[in-house]
């Protein structure tokens, strides 16, 4: 136990959903956790972090719309690189996101995907990976 | 400890604010923890965590009008269930939830409950519950 | 290990974003924790924690002007206390965030610091700090 890790994704839209499940799955087994959490960190202002449907395949679509409808256009903000949207999303969805682990697997829902949300791309993104152990 | 726990909540309404608190503090009291924390998290894509205020009657009325200005109606999107303002819904709350635990007690304010937000019921929800001890 | 440890914050305007990394990096090294997991939990329900930038001078201004947006005047709202705008912008925000700790540090990425953000200022507000170290 105790390592930190890091996935690095490389993004390909402005707006863009990635999923990364299986990456981050695949560290579970590398690390070999049995029964825990595994708490995940985006060390970044314009991505967030977002547990969401892995079946439909309007959602990416639907919630494109969704931000820009909730963060509006840029003109009535004074951010100086012109990205406020980007950060509005990027706090709506949050960069942090915990989630427990039982016998090795992510106890997600059979619908559920981790997904990185890029608001500001494309860009090389980082993901933190920390998983903690039970007793 | 290591034990991760369900409790099974089945809602009523449409959109519902379910009090899970004192299941929660149950659970603490069941597994013997003195001190740590606790994950709470809810394996669906239609559904929400929240910890808000447990005093003011209409705090529920107030957020279902909130959620539906801030989700819109469904007319825009192209989810195919027709229930994307439920997965909007959910992301802006959030399905993943940490609260310390001090003398084996949710370390909460003395205003705050957690609640099972239902954005698309009525139905029968899970909410994964693990708590991880000090060293 | 064990502590569960306050920040206390006197908050200053009606919408403020306080920046208070210092502080947690400060209990970080105050709890001697080399690696693990740093919870922060806030016991409010008109606030809310925010991993933000920490550069842009007029982050503040266009956030504020957001939660504005987002939250609509509060004259379509039943809240008794007339205040449930900040309950919704709790809601949007949130009052729990986890950060990894590597090498005695916050593991947070360079353009960013944690915000207290008072949405019902001005308050003494509460942040409670949790850390659990890895085995």
């Amino acid at each position: 136990m105790g390592a930190l890790y890091t996935l690095y994704i490389q993004t390909e839209g402005h707006i863009q959903m990635q999923d990364i499940t299986a990456e981050v799955q695949r560290l579970a087994g590398e690390c070999g956790i049995a029964s825990g959490i595994c708490t995940l960190f985006l060390p970044h202002t314009t991505a967030g972090l977002l547990i969401s449907e892995n079946r439909d395949p309007y959602l990416a679509v639907d919630l494109t719309r969704a931000v820009h409808m909730l963060t509006g256009d840029e003109s009535g903000y004074h951010n100086l690189e012109g990205n406020f949207a980007a950060h509005l999303a990027s706090m709506l969805t949050g960069v942090s996101l915990t989630v427990p682990v039982e016998d090795g697997r992510l106890a997600l829902g059979s619908w559920q995907s981790i997904y990185l949300m890029e608001f500001d791309g494309s860009r090389k993104r980082k993901v933190r990976v920390k998983f903690m152990e039970d007793l």
